[in-house]
């Protein structure tokens, strides 16, 4: 094992690109660095050119007149063995295989190649991420393999197998508000595995949360231990990949690891305090609950604003996640009279608004600072919609309501508003947002912001952006937001279970 | 109980609106009536008015000159009872009660009021549909209580306790190409209840798929009965609402119904041969399952495309549903390597094109169409994107791609295409309909189309409306698409389960 750690791999001043072009397999590396802003010196290494996007061209790293801390390959495989001896040689730190058709293939001309390559490599003091995979991301030096990615830091760290996996959390958890401190994407493992990753993140003071998309753990005695260790102050969030039969199958042609079988797995997780889910989507909504909320250890689930059918469903939903839907408390239900809301003695938890929508942005709002102020929740679910006045005055005559026996006219349709007409009737975000800000007794808040499966009836571009900015704000307010109650009940259920076995 | 039928009350030849109005509560109906137009006769009813949007007004019921088949009461609650004995007097045959405000609230006056009601009722021969729901959509007749209700007619009947399931129901499953025949919101079901709706549906030759969201059955020996019945010629998805501790408290306050306990009711649908699921998404993906996929009784799935961890992810979530994810037979890799795909050997079920993504718009469809050929599948979901050239040219460097060894250039990105980088890369539908409109031996597709979560980064309307293009093109091919693999493969196994279960 080379003198070269983690440390050092992570904080290139310098980074060398080979089989850097203008177009092709080079360029996506070359351009990202470029893009996200790369702080260190940059050389293209290829000996067809000799200038690539106005930047001097090396034949080979060796030819760099500079110290080279850091290489990216994205050359063929039979030309690796090269390159890493020219690494040894310029006394590179570490070197990023991109390069593919190692022993992911099965072949056994590639599997030698692979033991042949990391031999060079011990020999010669170059640590190696990969081979088969992305690479590193950390915005804060700029580094990075897709222009794509935000430049904003956070506080997360991943240590994904899969480079298109790690894009896809990195993608969807941006999105969602939450962002990366730093990121790996490291396939074969065949030198960093998941175990250096995770005890890195798990040191590092910059880094809060982990998160992790393991195929075949290179050593499950090593990884038991770090997680046990690190899950007592950080939060670790894993999905498994080769979960099944067939997956394994999978996951052996891809990144050449042997899944271990799935209750081995479940039981070593959830010993060393980590959380396991089952999906990108779990593993993100997991992630942004634990970003943004802060540790909570009860169960007791208030949920404002809603209508009919949806809010018997959201009950349910909340209670097969393992959430205490209580009952709405007698002093809330005396203090909606008070205020002159005409249904006061109907609406329960989960509230229900439909039978009259025109309460939805004067009570709704007022109910979610009753419940955040009240000792008897934990944390609330709120159903956040488009700001008000976007729809026709009055209110549509919205299907989704529930017949009014009395109160203000205007249907079942709510006023203003753009949520879908069949949405968990929510309250404005500008109601939401006035309420919000007087809750002195800080309580747990998620938001609800329901989208919809595209489709050809479905092209309202307006209430697209009208969803983006209710999201915005939520992030804005560091409130995390799920598209579904079951999806946000579920993430709240994970948090509590971590944060409850801590304090075990 | 009355002389009439639910026969009658589904085929009214004219309608009075009670509460007709331009504007407020009484407008929904009517308007809807209208603009769905409604082959019978419309007569407003409202004292206040002498005529409401140009046509004549009733001051009641008693006053219309012409038979009257069918009244909509949107009055409010302590009018009904005048209006019921007018009904009774006028000869009606069933009257829908949008008015809520009854046994719903608890409260012993409308307890009472509400059998106050149904005791006029059966006096009078006036069959009742509610109180407190949404009453009938027939898009085939023009009845329906939104505006923007689909008019075009299918062959699914709906029965929802809930007016804001009924439409969220109605809005989504039509958003997938699944279309209605009759739909009722029946509320309080003091009168008809989920086993006449059932039961007629059952014999209607125009339905051959019930769906159902039930709170709390009126008579669970008669469903159960009429349940075994009807599934063993059509297909019956139903979602209990109301099924935990809390649930059972939001259903009491929703519908005034006692909701069971899950386990006798999971016995009971599964004893019934009806299919159970546990969230709107689930009966949604279900239904159109069923809708569109002839009767399957085998498990074998092929996966078409896709990349990296997703492929992996997707093993999984097709196992972990209970599909078997069975290995590629030498046969079809065989074929592939003929046709110069140059990952023959790697390809594998899950397909993962991510060491070429060269090949995703030549090989994957070509993949298709030899799985869709080849005996071993009983089943395939293709993973279907934007149409093509939709990305700068040469693909744009997609992040979400797999190194390439050699092959063509072009880095991981795939070549135009609109699916979201991180996508379980998608062949491009033009090059999915090539192929598919050539495969003879008929065999069950489900198209994945991945959408995404609605966020501030993402605004982009081109792709938004490219999503909406694909979709539009697979449900004219009749081919069922969902937004995860996972939703894919547990719809197919309920149809599986269901068909099964009708073989033996």
């Amino acid at each position: 094992m080379s003198a070269y750690s983690l440390e050092e791999a992570l904080h290139p001043k310098s980074i060398a690109v080979v089989g850097a072009s203008e177009r092709g397999r080079g360029s996506q590396f070359f351009t990202a660095l470029v893009d996200l802003g790369f702080k260190g010196k940059i050389y293209p290494v290829n000996p067809k050119y000799s200038e690539v996007s106005s930047l001097k061209a090396y034949p080979s790293v060796k030819d760099i007149p500079d110290p080279v801390d850091y290489v990216i390959s994205a050359a063929p495989a039979p030309q690796v063995s090269q390159i890493m001896k020219d690494c040894a040689e310029k006394g590179v730190k570490c070197i990023h295989l991109f390069t593919a058709r190692f022993s992911e293939t099965g072949r056994q001309d590639a599997i030698d190649l692979e033991k042949e390559v990391l031999g060079i490599a011990r020999e010669g003091g170059v640590r190696i991420i990969g081979p088969n995979c992305m690479g590193l991301y950390n915005p804060g030096l700029g580094i990075g393999w897709d222009s794509d990615f935000p430049k904003e830091t956070g506080s997360v760290g991943l240590a994904s197998q899969s480079g298109q996996a790690a894009r896809e959390i990195i993608g969807k958890t941006t999105q969602r508000g939450v962002f990366f401190n730093k990121a790996v994407s490291y396939g074969n493992a065949i030198d960093f595995n998941e175990c250096d990753f995770l005890e890195y993140y798990g040191n590092d003071p910059e880094i809060t949360l982990i998160m992790m998309y393991i195929e075949g753990p290179k050593d499950g005695n090593r990884l038991f231990n770090i997680l046990r260790e690190v899950t007592r102050t950080k939060p670790v969030v894993i999905i498994k990949g080769g979960r099944g039969q067939s997956g394994t199958r999978a996951v052996s042609s891809h990144t050449a690891s042997l899944a271990g079988s799935m209750e081995i797995w479940n039981t070593m997780i959830g010993q060393a305090g980590a959380v396991a889910v089952s999906s990108i989507e779990e593993l993100i909504d997991t992630a942004v609950s634990f970003y943004f909320l802060p540790p909570i250890t009860g169960r007791r689930v208030g949920v404002a604003a809603g209508a009919g059918g949806a809010t018997v469903l959201a009950a349910d939903q909340c209670e097969e996640a393992g959430l205490d839907v209580i009952a709405l408390p007698q002093e809330i239900r005396d203090e909606l009279r008070s205020q002159g809301v005409q249904i006061w003695d109907w609406i329960g938890n989960p509230a229900d608004f439909s039978i009259n929508m025109g309460d939805v942005d004067f009570a709704a709002p007022q109910l979610l600072k009753m419940m955040a102020m009240n000792p008897n929740f934990d944390l609330i679910i709120a159903s956040v919609g488009a700001p008000g006045g976007g729809g026709p005055p009055g209110g549509r005559p919205g299907g989704g309501g529930r017949p009014g026996g009395g109160g203000r006219p205007g249907g079942g349709g709510r006023p203003g508003g753009g949520g879908p007409p069949w949405a968990n009737q929510p309250m404005s975000i500008e109601a939401f947002i006035d309420q919000y800000k007087q809750i002195n007794d800080y309580k747990p808040v998620l938001g609800l912001v329901q989208d919809r499966t595209p489709s050809t009836n479905d092209m309202d571009e307006e209430r697209w952006k009208s969803i983006c900015e209710v999201t915005a704000k939520l992030i804005d307010l560091r409130i995390p937001y799920y598209p579904t109650i079951s999806r946000a009940a579920k993430a709240a259920s994970r948090v509590i279970d971590y944060y409850q076995s801590r304090e075990r």
